[in-house]
């Protein structure tokens, strides 16, 4: 295949927009030109590709028509401004945000269910789900062949860079000022991130569900072909820069047999399996990694048909712009 | 009650120890003589009680007799060989390491079941379980009236004072030199702690379970008086330095009434509920306080019969020093 494609990047200034550009030059994406789009304050910036700098200008005067395909890399309010545009200029788009319905852009983690691009019209919509349930799916699809997952409880601990770069920034002032024994004043945060633990990711709805988790829980299911799958799930901030933490507990009908799905996890693509005894974490592992690491593998103390698992993922990487080119590399096989 | 006691507090020097002198002391219990023990290395210093430095003397050489009420609060190899010699010595014994088999020293937290104490033997030998036991029994006795508890499935947010001294010290070390940008060499921990979440606290036997673990759920099922309670559980160091998080779920049979858990959470000893909406932390509610704060009380997600909550608890005050002092404000109504 010699075919190059005209990509336009919208987002290009966030930690995953760059991380997205970044992605697509290692993975040498067939690009012709790339155009990258922010709004109207990061445009005017510039944002290295294949050794030049790349000038970022502004996505309201962008016309779709120059591109076949683009991704969706800012909040939800730009997507649905402007992918419509995309759409009606035959531009495919991939969406980062969550702001498309599912029934409109598939949401697709390429290891879990690569299947639901069979039959999309084009210029096809896709969805590129949250980072958490991107990294869930792609160690519980595996699973799914083993035994019946009747229940995920599950608490993900999230990086600040979750909330972006201002949420980084935040965590170290923070920090700095604790340690030299500064009043804290708390800015981006309501109150102090630094050496503790944040049980709430945005406000909750009047079932104490935040936005966040309700994405999640709906990605997941998506994503996994079990609409009905009870997913009890608690987003947690925590003090850590980048890389998500997740401890997840799944319950199946029957004991679980622990031999296969070591092997299971072994084998499936996407996944790195961190021996008995050991396990990963966010920092020391699976930052600037293009796996999900999987450790602490173990059946419940006398409760042999539950599953706990402990999963480390780079946000910005995995959970989202890999994840986002991966479904580009899909799409130019013959979707595009 | 005029009387007053002779008291020995073991592992005083600790942090546990230590904050157990100072509830003592702020609780006013009534103390004739307190003796503060320690190792050979920690002998010498001095801990502050009542106005005076009290010095700390060698546990070694200490004659039992001498005292009505032993606290252990150091580690499992000092109870193990010390405490006979206190039984041994018609002296009652509250162990806070987890040493002692639950035949002989029952585990007791006042808010969970006082009941425990009746028929015991004199000299009475108790144990107060592990933070996170303390903490959750708190919080699940006043449930169990409500529904019968089939599953708990947990992620504890440890703080590195679980570990001791050196711990909290090692974080602030690592912290402050990721901060200046210099390389880390761990030493206390055997990876970095700073910006990071280590998914295991010890090492895990052959099943993957680590011995806080076991401990937890031993102790919990114990204080519930459910001896066969499905508990899955993971803990985790988190990067705080005081005060625990717990991410709890629990299933029940059938729907959860979410306004009697808010009533039965209200109105019950040793517990603050945070209104909906809000949420407490470690570091900003719990810490320094006598209650476990309890938030984000929900149902799962299309799952009514399964129960989210956040608790927070001060691992050293509520967790351990405090509970012990509660157990020995019980035993002088009529067990000393």
């Amino acid at each position: 295949m010699n075919q190059s494609f005209d990509i336009a990047v919208i987002g290009a200034t966030g930690t995953v927009g760059e991380t997205l550009v970044q992605i697509l030059e290692e993975r040498d994406f067939p690009i012709a030109n790339l155009h990258l789009l922010a709004s109207s304050e990061s445009a005017g910036h510039s944002v290295p590709f294949r050794g030049k700098n790349v000038r970022v200008r502004e996505v309201d005067e962008f016309d779709f028509s120059k591109v076949q395909l683009a991704f969706f890399a800012a909040g939800p309010a730009v997507t649905l401004s402007f992918a419509p545009r995309a759409t009606a200029a035959n531009c495919a788009v991939i969406d980062l945000s969550g702001a498309l319905p599912s029934a409109q852009a598939p949401n697709l983690v390429p290891e879990a269910n690569e299947r639901a691009l069979a039959g999309l019209k084009k210029p096809v919509q896709l969805s590129s789900p949250s980072a958490a349930a991107t990294s869930l799916a792609v160690v519980l699809a595996p699973l799914q062949a083993l035994f019946e997952i009747q229940r995920v409880s599950l608490t993900a601990s999230l990086a600040v860079s979750t909330q972006g770069r201002e949420a980084v920034t935040e965590l170290a002032r923070q920090t700095a000022e604790l340690l030299n024994a500064r009043p804290l004043e708390p800015r981006f945060f309501d109150r102090q991130m630094a050496f503790n633990l944040l049980a709430q990711v945005g406000t909750p709805d009047e079932h104490g569900h935040t936005l966040l988790e309700k994405r999640l829980v709906r990605e997941l299911r998506e994503v996994l072909a079990q609409p009905l799958l009870k997913i009890s799930v608690t987003c947690v901030q925590a003090p850590v820069f980048f890389g998500d933490s997740y401890s997840v507990t799944l319950q199946s009908a029957t004991a679980i047999d622990l031999e296969a799905v070591n092997a299971a996890l072994e084998a499936a693509p996407g996944i790195e399996l961190v021996e008995a005894g050991d396990y990963p974490t966010a920092v020391g592992d699976a930052v600037g990694q293009d796996v999900v690491y999987v450790g602490r593998v173990r059946a419940g103390i006398d409760a042999p048909a539950e599953l706990n698992l402990w999963l480390t993922s780079d946000n910005v990487r995995k959970g989202a712009a890999l994840n986002a080119v991966q479904l580009a590399e899909l799409l130019i096989k013959d979707l595009l």
